[in-house]
């Protein structure tokens, strides 16, 4: 991305995962990810060697990280190491998280 | 940081200018700000070697990124590559942003 400014609500949204899109935008060391998340919706347990910070926005999440699961709500914080195994199920309400990944994931540009 | 999960409403704030404080989480390559900015509050134009990504969620600013000013609403985004001049005034409400540095930017950590 070749500019400083973004509306998200301009930004086409990209199908993650069943009921789960982003829409992302980066630079060339993070790329930034505002993830929707209908109710119910789950990401299960993978890894990647990108660290990835987030705080969730809207909703409740049970998420697990390195086999700790906590109930996630907006204003909560995670972090989550290169390589380690994480996942998520959101609750009866639909969801939203903002997280950014370094390095870039190359796969989630568009 | 050596835990994975956070909760901002419980961590203290880090006043960073007059009007400006923050809460900071960080791994190995990434540390996440979120700003809490009173109405008026401004950041002087300033750079750092560190690329940053960040996306306004409440209140309205005036950003500047080299030289070009746009107002941010809730939602927008906004990448500031390493070493280009940046600053912010904030309208008459205040203003929350978050924001991600890479590499962890090491003065922000306490």
């Amino acid at each position: 991305m070749t500019t400083y400014f973004h509306s998200s609500a301009d930004r086409a949204r990209k199908p993650l995962l069943p009921g789960i899109v982003t829409r992302t935008f980066w630079g060339e060391k993070m790329l930034l990810s505002l993830v929707d998340l209908d109710a119910q919706a789950a990401i299960p347990l993978h890894s990647h060697p990108h660290e990835q910070v987030g705080m969730a926005l809207l909703g409740e999440l049970d998420l697990t990280i390195a086999g700790e699961t906590r109930h996630v709500i907006p204003g909560d914080i995670y972090i989550v190491p290169g390589g380690v195994e994480h996942g998520l199920t959101v609750g009866d309400a639909p969801a939203q998280v903002i997280e950014a990944f370094s390095p870039v994931r190359e796969e989630y540009k568009y």
